[in-house]
């Protein structure tokens, strides 16, 4: 029997918190000075369990297992989104160290061990899942030297460098040295809560797929243009998420979502009809088929309302994730687990959020295993999970870490 | 007879359009280097004309006629709106300037005289009608201390101080000085040239009643949070739009125009639902009943958008003008000289922009000349107006003034 300690558990969540506290969560943007201290205090952690720590020249802070040559992986993140929760990421290491605090060096499992990853920047404040893509080999250098802050404009290549990371080389994995990855993270959404449920076992993440939809009328002035004749790319903007509004519930698969998450009117201005307009609008499922239809609804929308004027409507994709799906045997790990510990009150769910295990999954096995998220809230502050779910899912993921490396061959 | 110079006019209008030139049109924001140096050409072209000019505190450039004791005021303003049209102001100052040039001096008019007036800041950059307003003394100090450029943020007493304005005192009018404004512009829609008309007799400036409507939801992550419990401030504003688009038209006058020049979604990012939003929406007639009568309407939506859920809604003013009638005996002028000098081929309309003549209007009688803007363009470098139509229009401005003053008392 794999036990943890829920004390050692709670101190380290609590005391990563102290990293750019934020009233009660965080604001720790990835490469900020905060950010590199939690870091380098996780690196001393990850020394403290018996693992050999190294941060790379992505900022990935890794954990190997010494002596070990059949290896779970395991990990999450450490910075945050802006002013954003304490447990995002965090929860996530912390349930891999413990795994490895309970599994290394047990003779149990000789030969075997658990790893652990902090992965760079899954927040995306410089981009997409970096840390885990370098680690994966799907980041070219020129990926980096392209990478801006979103919210400072600092390039990545300065941020690297003020950190002291700038001469370091990139860490990449060699899938073979795996039995798999397994990934802990809080819900972000109120499927468990609404369920009185306590664990959500992952059963595929979502496809992320990301439009701009773009209207071309006519700018001019708005006192002396009569209503007939304008070509108000706003109003066109706004008609078709009317449209849209009307239209994907007729179509959406059972948990799709959809939004439109930025408008913009050029110019802007209160006494200017806008000559353009440009709205962001994402669509997620974890289902291929499902976005495929919700695309060509999107694209039917857009021909409509170009069709039907007076303004242009055109729309393109920025960016299409596929659905990943958890490999069968690691949910079979983790509902094991949950079973032994919480007996029914677990399900499984796909993943409404992007998750570095996505990317980890395109080259071994990949499990993710949810707590809940109280009132659903995540990227905001106020995020939290009561302190029973953490200890009860850090004793869930470490059972299954555990089961799972039994069954290894070394 | 008073007969302008066709010659003049368009050439004095084409040396303007260098200061700041931008392809065809001018780019001049209040207080650039462009617009500073045409200010103190233009008054220098007063003193060619016999007017004697000065810049007051607050940049408007007045030309006074020597020994008159009745005048007639006319003006407009030379700064424009960022790359934008090259009459837009322009025309009305040199309209005036001719008017100056062929009336004062004339035997037959002594005693008597034509003003002009450059008002400072028409096109809104620090503010709403600084120039005029401070003439006619509805401008204070602090209104000047807190005033900013809405694009480059520079205060506008840097920008008074660097154009060698910022200890000069500001002139303020002498009412009974003055027989009543006159003001000539662009018409800045396409209501003269869609009837085939070369004339426009502004009937009365329009009231611009301007809005915001604010809506307040959740703010939470775009692909965890189910559709059926989302409170999108985004789509509540998009709603709205649709409602106003459809119940607008039922309760407009005939020439009542509305229109939502910004909307912005906090916080405008693409994987997060916005939690608020914001529009500003304007709302533009010459009938007080008809903008009290649209501002119900808008309570109503707002209300209703409010009462359905599940975001707050809620809508406050932010700028009120009152609708600006021009005075009859002005009008009458101006309809005789077009009579005159171009037959049938004029109307009488309101104007749907505001100009420096509501101002005015506050303190003496007002009246306004239009002449056709090319496929309405306004507030673009693409802005244009036939010389036929410039020079015509001068020549109903300048026979206007003459009768005016032919009929005052010394």
């Amino acid at each position: 029997m794999t036990t943890i300690s829920p004390d050692r558990v709670l101190a380290d969540l609590n005391r990563l918190r102290d990293f750019g506290r934020h009233k009660t969560g965080v604001h720790r943007p990835s490469l900020s000075t905060e950010h590199n201290a939690a870091c380098h205090w996780f690196a001393g952690r990850m020394a403290d369990a018996g693992l050999t720590p190294a941060i790379d020249g992505i900022g990935n802070v890794y954990g190997s297992a010494p002596g070990a040559t059949r290896k779970l992986l395991t990990g999450s993140h450490l910075e945050s989104q802006n002013y954003a929760g304490w447990l995002d990421g965090p929860l996530g290491v912390v349930y891999g160290l413990e795994a490895a605090r309970v599994i290394n060096g047990d003779p149990a499992f000789a030969g075997r061990g658990v790893d652990v990853g902090v992965w760079f920047d899954e927040e995306g404040h410089f981009g997409h899942f970096l840390g885990s893509r370098s680690f994966v080999d799907g980041l070219s250098d020129a990926d980096i030297d392209s990478a801006v802050d979103r919210t400072s404009g600092r390039t990545l290549r300065e941020a690297l460098a003020a950190a002291g990371l700038a001469d370091k080389p990139r860490t990449q994995v060699k899938p073979s040295d795996y039995i798999g990855y397994l990934e802990a993270h809080i819900e972000q959404g109120d499927w468990l809560e609404a369920k009185g449920l306590n664990l959500g076992i992952v059963t595929s993440i979502v496809g992320i797929w990301q439009f701009s939809v773009t209207f071309t009328g006519t700018q001019n002035h708005a006192g002396t243009t009569r209503m007939a004749i304008r070509r108000d790319a706003g109003l066109a903007l706004t008609d078709l998420c009317g449209a849209i509004a009307r239209r994907f519930p007729e179509v959406a698969g059972e948990r799709t979502v959809w939004t439109t998450g930025r408008i913009t009117l050029d110019p802007g201005a209160p006494s200017i009809i806008p000559g353009t307009a440009e709205m962001l609008f994402q669509i997620r499922d974890a289902d291929l088929a499902t976005l495929q239809r919700m695309e060509a609804a999107l694209a039917d929308l857009v021909a409509a309302s170009d069709a039907a004027g007076p303004c242009r409507a055109r729309y393109q994709a920025l960016r299409k994730s596929m659905p990943a799906v958890m490999a069968p045997h690691m949910q079979a790990a983790l509902a094991d687990a949950a079973t032994k510990h919480a007996g029914n009150r677990y399900t499984r769910m796909p993943s409404g959020a992007g998750h570095d295990a996505q990317i980890l999954s395109k080259v071994m096995s990949a499990g993710m295993l949810f707590v809940p998220s109280i009132g659903g809230i995540s990227h905001h502050w106020t995020e939290n999970t009561s302190d029973a779910d953490i200890v009860l899912g850090a004793q869930v993921f470490a059972t299954a870490c555990a089961s799972l490396l039994r069954e290894a061959e070394v």
